[in-house]
């Protein structure tokens, strides 16, 4: 904050553990009143639990919050796809995670602060994220921590258990619910990508965790082929003489 | 698209030259069948030239099109935000090349198709566009190209005059004119940042081009500041054992 100049970050608040640790490790980096969590809800996910425990953390460490109801925005844009299909809950779903950040990145500008987010290094390692959605922000301070270790960080922050005891939730579609998606718990899911992450081969992975390998390569398979939602897009690299033609370069002058 | 497995593009058409450059590229290469050009228009913007443009590009070409008025969608937006200012365009015009992203993806994710960016280099480096707008796509083939390089390609490939020669302007707000924006014309722009890249220390790059070197000192700092509109966002990379306790890593079996 200090080094961009800006004066406070904005980011989501969903009720969810890791939005609620990113939110309270902020307010206690800079004091809660620098720190602006928006609450988005809208209809098809809506569970007014989440609201309250998003309100709830913003009450303890003294945040900030402004609730904006997304479903209008959501519809108008839904009405406006000539394809579009309400049951391909993955599009619409990915509609839900960008419209979030548009709302970020305004409130972000119009106050001059950064856009704070809360992707955890499980999360982020396997892809489970919308491209250009949820990851789209400045800083990501929990990016390096998996998701069990997000647990026991929120534990000793003092975040309540009725968030970290309630299963992880993108909040895509109704009834999302992560570790179901993914396929396989959290506990066991950092383990893998702990040892992928250590150089550590398949079997050897395999072997102490007592499972079948073909899990351990499915998670690596998954981690190797996101590599694209963690990186800018792709160009060619082009040699260019044309436009230096009336330019003399550095190493002509030796 | 061979390597994804996917089965073809989609883009933003605007009529301008980068655009029209990227649809031209991507139908001689993969065929204008697999060109999706969305033409996004919306009212406040709204240039009738600049979608004939599109829509002959996209004739020529046998691209492709399909045309989607925004406006509705950021009316909607705009309504929704309680500190909403229709004065402080930058704000509205950040929401609008985000938004055009939520449509080029829809499409994508439903089409199974990638998304192809027309960010050219003069703009990518200087940092002229809306973080996580018109770059967040998957593929950008001409970021590498000077603005200068594009219009000589252009030209090459035989995208219209009309085309080629107008002003290049991003359509975040009425009238916006890139070269006005950013204070200096492209060909001047193109040559300092190329001096830049190639390690040229500031007062040569301005001694060879006969220019004050307050103004190249300008661009190299803008060139340096909007680094993080390049990145992916910064997080703190953390030490961690307690993961690894129950663990064995490979480099305790030697």
């Amino acid at each position: 904050m200090e080094e961009s100049g800006l004066d406070g970050v904005v980011m989501g608040l969903s009720g969810g553990i890791d939005s609620s640790t990113v939110a309270a490790l902020s307010a206690l980096a800079i004091g809660g009143d620098k720190v602006l969590g928006l609450i988005l809800p809208e209809q098809e996910t809506y569970d007014n639990r989440d609201v309250e425990d998003a309100k709830a953390i913003a009450k303890k460490f003294r945040i900030k919050t402004q609730m904006i109801d997304i479903t209008s925005t959501l519809e108008t844009i839904y009405k406006s796809i000539p394809i579009f299909s309400s049951v391909d809950k993955q599009c619409k779903g990915n509609v839900k995670a960008r419209t979030r950040a548009i709302f970020w990145y305004y409130y972000a500008n119009r106050l001059h602060r950064l856009v704070c987010g809360s992707s955890d290094k499980s999360e982020s390692m396997i892809g489970y994220f919308t491209k250009w959605g949820d990851i789209a922000t400045d800083i990501s301070p929990i990016m390096d921590l998996y998701k069990t270790q997000v647990r026991k960080l929120a534990h000793h922050i003092g975040i309540h258990e009725s968030i970290t005891t309630k299963p992880s939730s993108p909040k895509l579609w109704p009834g999302h619910i992560a570790e179901k998606e993914i396929g396989i718990n959290y506990e066991t899911l950092d383990l893998i990508l702990y040892g992928l992450e250590h150089f550590m081969a398949i079997n050897e992975i395999a072997k102490q965790l007592d499972m079948n390998k073909k899990i351990v390569q499915r998670i690596r398979n998954r981690w190797l082929s996101m590599e694209h939602k963690r990186r800018m897009p792709i160009t060619t690299k082009i040699g260019y003489r044309t436009l230096g033609a009336d330019f003399r370069l550095p190493q002509e002058h030796h």
